[in-house]
């Protein structure tokens, strides 16, 4: 940004001042313009999704098919509109292109680009789902993104737990599916011990599709025991996150207040960091002035 | 109510004398013929739901059709009686119209009137089962809705969190849905992406209907991710409600008296408005005096 | 009791004490003797049981069903000598009659007898597992009983909150699957209301059997949504019990030790009523001395 | 220990200073050369568990069956010798062999043995993922150990509840599967009481599998009742564990540091037992000086 203000005639004084409108348009949801422009964009990203999955409904691909590619091509030339965009307005190019949303953003784009050569390729833009993100910063709910960060702290504070947890499930899950391989045999689905693993951890979670289900008597009871276990185990989840979250519970509550005022929808032009401070009057990142 | 009482020579005295009895009958729960009421209230409603589910089952409704539809035009008729009454007796009409009470006991009666024109309307009728909520009414049980508003506090207070939590299950759907509408493709019921997604959904709440089901030995893998995702997913709303539980448990415990004794069964008969205190002597919406 | 000593020749006198130490034998679980008796019956009872499940699966039945039916009537006729045995030498037979206990003794007995007439009665027994309820008493684990009565305390302590719930859990399913009942039609399994809402209930409890399962995309939205509601509503029943407990588990902590040293295995000989202090001298319940 | 170094002549000497040097490397996991022992070692266990269940596909196993054979082999040569030298080094070698990680190294190297005289033995060679535990040792994970010890001890403290709770389990699903056995009868799938008792098991706890559902309107209504059962009966082992993991918390908050400074990786050369403090100078089972 320093650099670029050194060297500047007038006819780029004016292509500045155009930068540094669309700038605060893209980046900046507080302003009305910048908001209305976050939902649009939330609008087109919704729609790019919806017609991907309709797109993948033989019945409506046949009839509709055309209009459906159309679409996609409008929503994916305005996305690379926008993507170069950002780009060119954000003072630090390289950072925004590398962040989490700007991979997002290019990869979102790309597979349409890439029907040309290969029709699957369509497919892969359901990566734009994750854009859905941006749904926060639209709704300006920044309570949400506190209510999240709790959340996902509370998952961290536990990580250690969840680990210990994840593997006996999984070690659990492995000898049992063997034994059952062994005890059931290729005729009643359990064909291989990996096909049997996924049969126990497909119990062991109580989700049960019965896909392969046991068909003999000492098959049923070792599944009767993996239930009962199952059933019991999720405990343990449970009790973790709940004994995190009353810890944290009062914590939030007399803090809640305080990051809603403390933190904006301001995003630095400069660098694409987030999370900043209401009343920040410098980027926290890279000390670009807002 | 209040123009009404203007104009009123001795005919009307008495017309007002009836209404006044036939109000205390339908809108208290306290005196011993509003309890009846009540009571055989709840009893028709209950038959006419039952008679409605009975309808649906074809050898019943070959053998005993004729009697099910008299007995649901009679209820509908009795429930016809009912609304107007209650329309009549109140004194704010529209408000007891489009209260919502009003709006369900009105729902509750036209789809038998409309069975006339087409018969499929029936089943609309359903919409009584709603009425079922006026159990609570007939039984004196105040505790129980002091309870219910207690845990619908409960799952306000969390409703951010609630919401967070609704739409990473939906992302995490969308995108576990479309990778294995592109791993297990067409062949194994995977056949389009809102199924693949619906097939997500069922499998990360462990519902696990079997109807779909992964059948490669990539998408199992897939499966089993998700699934012991789900399996730890559902700790997040158990550990949000007993947080909240525990806060409240003991606020709750303290005031139960304090509740029970508060709250009456008294509907005002003027602005249908439930909950006011036993010993009110006026409604605390409309001023009506009990 | 009292009337009976009064009459009292001395060939009377004798026939007193046997049954006193029958009675000692039968009801107290703390001398050796009385000990021994528990466990054999207990023997007896799981015996019986597992005789009863054989005996219904058919390759065994062909094979052993005269030695099974014989086990059968012989445990039958030991366990009418104990019933008569305790009709006999309790001092109050009608009030043992009468008991949980007593009913469920007789009720153990009276299928065998009924298979003389009806040959499927024998399946009736299963009556018999309540009575493995003794088992506590058997190993004299009465920190056992103490759980389970905690348990059953935090239970009926939430016991309002858990009908406003399973009231809620009806009426949802109800609503939803009448609806699903529409949706879907007769073609795809949902032949009747009720039927659809067993299909909510089994999707609502994240169940899923898959017997029914919805084919429709209108359908299997509903469904997304009934199973994202099944999942999060889990968390209502484990906030209220977890919640009690908290509660109560320090009260526990304290007041297992006492529990364990004040209750004994003692069952009145009189009146059959249990859980009596270990150095209690007199029935708590008709001051029958020990 | 002693008896061997009062026989020492030269040659003695130096064989006593390698089986140090293997001992330091086999047994303990802080010295670089041991570290990398234990990656090893877990490598070779992770890829003869692999190469385990790639053989029981049946594809791979044609096309690959003799590499896979071969690496089973040199693996459980490998092993073999591993054991051997552990047996060499340790002081008390009958101590080890009868450890719990002895019986393991011991049985995750018999079945392949087997597989010279009968061909499916080599199936319980899934023994070895036990061995998979070593992976806390080798990550140096030791509060991993100090989570999983304070989860296990979370559960002993309810082991009595689990108990009462898992009883409860089996007797209301012996009950209720006997009732739908005489309900539903063998025409669906209700062969016999043990398969209606797996049945009720595969409910009560929300598997759900299919494989087995009701079709009569009286057994749905039952499934419904034990459905709506299993889904609050699911709070009790959670709301245990909770309220364990409450409790416990903060003592885990504060002991965490002093656990993870107390512990080491040290095994006992001579009697192989483990978690002694890392300052240690002697075993504190055995005397043995490190």
């Amino acid at each position: 940004m320093q650099s670029q203000q050194k060297a500047s005639p007038i006819s780029n004084i004016r292509k500045n001042r155009i930068r540094a409108t669309i700038r605060k348009i893209i980046f900046d949801a507080d302003t009305p313009a910048g908001k209305a422009f976050d939902i649009g964009l939330f609008i087109a990203i919704v729609l790019s999704i919806v017609g991907m999955m309709l797109e993948s409904v033989k019945e409506i691909d046949d009839a509709w098919g055309f209009q459906l590619m159309a679409l996609d091509w409008v929503l994916t030339v305005l996305f690379t509109l926008e993507y170069g965009l950002r780009i060119w307005t954000t003072g630090k190019p390289f950072k925004y292109i590398f962040s989490f949303y700007g991979i997002v953003d290019l990869l979102a784009i790309l597979p349409t680009y890439f029907t040309i050569f290969y029709a699957g390729a369509n497919a892969l833009s359901i990566i734009r789902s994750v854009r859905l993100l941006r749904v926060f910063r639209v709704l300006k709910l920044v309570q949400f993104v506190g209510e999240a960060s709790n959340m996902a702290k509370a998952v961290k504070a536990s990580a250690n737990k969840i680990i210990v947890f994840i593997a006996f499930i999984l070690i659990v899950s492995t000898i049992i599916g063997t034994m059952m391989y062994m005890i059931e045999g290729r005729g009643h689905g359990f064909t291989s011990i990996p096909r049997s693993i996924y049969w126990a951890v497909v119990t062991l979670t109580t989700v049960g599709y019965g896909d392969i289900s046991p068909a003999t008597e000492v098959g049923q009871f070792l599944a009767m025991c993996l239930m009962i276990m199952g059933y019991g185990v999720i405990a343990v989840p449970t009790g973790l996150v709940t004994a995190e979250m009353i810890k944290s519970s009062s914590a939030i509550g007399e803090n809640k207040t305080a990051i809603e005022k403390e933190f904006s929808n301001i995003t630095c032009p400069n660098c694409s960091s987030e999370g900043h401070k209401s009343n920040a009057k410098f980027c926290s990142d890279c000390g670009q002035s807002f």
